[in-house]
């Protein structure tokens, strides 16, 4: 298995990719890594034989428009996007920014076989556990049923192989439960889903049901996706700000934190949104990760993790299998 | 200045609107009271000249649908709604199901001259204390840019006069901050807020960015509108269930939360969308103010005052001339 790491287009620069890089590479002898970026800040992992460095001279930053893409060829992105135009790895892996790394996917990338659209998967954590995929999440300002009705199968197969759930239960989002609620599109949407047998619709969800785990796919327009998943991550990003400024502001406050300290800490490690390892993209002929652009080492590695697993479980034909 | 009030529709039965309106009219000897309801539950109403008791005998329950309007026209809520019809009262206020009273509204109360669509407006908490209204976060599953333009100068007439803010920050919610983001509809309201010289328009705003109180109003189309507003309301209901269990699950950290007991209070309550008094509805002729359903007499109150100040300041003239 082959996988295509871009080495410097997140915040952090290139040195927590090379430590993620080393300590994925000892842990699976089996898989080789091309990692593109600036040869002399990634000598570290030149004693690997399972490591190819390929030189790039550019960076693509988080600042810069997705037209950079077009213009930065020589970039770390685009070169490892370019190694899985080229049929050279089986998936590309990047904390850069999410605009640029999909319009790569999309300029470089097959897309699987009977998708129309490809679209970005985020995987958020929910009140018991299990997490939930929401799809899409802002790839597209307008889907088509047909297209969500793919989303829902792309979905699902991504639960079954990736995180190990028998039978998704999947969701639409919506203002409401009942069968005739949202636009036209929403409403022929929830149609094909309840037709389609290979997956296990279990009706519309609402925003406010969202976190609590009880479905394990959710099948969104673009729009309202993106508005959704940013809106989850600012109120909880606001909750946790206000906690502690609330509890530093009084002394007896101030003595609670330290004691519950643990506790606060453990929930702002569950309801971080950025160590979740950002959002994946799906519908490509290639297993597409991207990581969360802040990812410290462990983040980085937990990405190249999934992607490992995606090409392992053969996500990607077994999608175009349930597309069928 | 009159108003109508829907004694029966919530969660918590008359006991606490009659209470509301004891409190309320002992403050406010200048205005009338229409109490609809079971003339048996209001008989501690009848020593005060100021309030006027209406009989009804049904009751529009919560998990009713919205079709049971047509059907229980002696309902309290349809009776309240039919005074604010009859141009008995200047505002209507009910604590109860959403859905039913914006349809009692639409059916028998007139729009504000050239308002082509009402809306529902939310007030929610922010980071900063000052608030923010959300219009539309649900009434219309689709809307034209003409209408979304219409409900920025009602949010802003609204913020003006009642929240007494200046001049308000209108933002237009999408997802991205770039002019040329969204749909048609997103990218054609873009132009016409920026045209729109009765507002002070600040440009488009993510969906993480609602709680950071930076601008005063967004408009949102209903569908996005209301996705945003329940994923924010379900993100903190479960954040701060969390934290409770969390906290709760070791002696350290029970001993924390005692401690900081004051401040954690202080914050539920802060962000305790039920307490913020539900919703507005806006571009009707009369001031129509929806109570939470699970509201206590003190919030049923700040109900009342929010539409005595909407009568007293004129909010609806003024709408209809910022219309023009």
């Amino acid at each position: 298995m082959k996988l295509a790491i871009d080495a410097m287009s997140g915040d952090l620069g290139s040195s927590i990719v090379v430590e993620a890089c080393i300590h994925f590479i000892n842990k699976h002898k089996d898989v080789e890594l091309y990692v593109t970026g600036k040869k002399e800040e990634l000598t570290k992992l030149s004693d690997f034989s399972q490591i190819h460095i390929i030189d790039a001279r550019e960076v693509l930053t988080m600042s810069e428009g997705i037209l950079a893409v077009r213009r930065k060829k020589e970039s770390s992105m685009v070169k490892a996007m370019m190694l899985g135009k080229e049929g050279k790895v089986d998936g590309i892996v990047s904390c850069g920014s999410t605009g640029s790394f999909y319009t790569c996917a999309m300029l470089f990338l097959k897309r699987i076989e009977g998708v129309e659209k490809s679209c970005l998967m985020a995987i958020l954590p929910t009140y018991n556990d299990k997490g939930v995929a929401l799809l899409d999440v802002g790839a597209n300002a307008e889907n088509q049923a047909s297209h969500l009705n793919d989303f829902a199968v792309m979905g699902s197969v991504y639960s079954t192989l990736v995180r190990g759930i028998k039978k998704p239960k999947v969701a639409l989002l919506n203002i409401g439960t009942e069968e005739k609620k949202g636009n036209e599109v929403h409403q022929e949407t929830y149609q094909l889903l309840k037709e389609n047998d290979k997956i296990h619709f279990v009706g519309n969800i609402e925003g406010r049901d969202i976190l609590n785990g009880d479905v394990d796919v959710i099948v969104t327009d673009g729009f309202s996706g993106n508005i959704a998943l940013k809106s989850i991550e600012g109120t909880a990003m606001i909750l946790m700000k206000c906690i502690k400024e609330s509890m530093m502001s009084s002394t007896k406050g101030k003595l609670g934190a330290l004691l519950a300290k643990d506790s606060l800490y453990a929930l702002k490690d569950k309801f971080d949104y950025k160590s979740v390892g950002g959002a994946l993209m799906v519908g490509f002929e290639k297993a597409v990760v991207k990581a969360h652009g802040a990812s410290d080492a462990k983040a980085f590695e937990n990405a190249m993790e999934l992607a490992l697993k995606m090409v392992e479980q053969d996500v990607v034909f077994k999608m175009k299998e349930g597309l069928k």
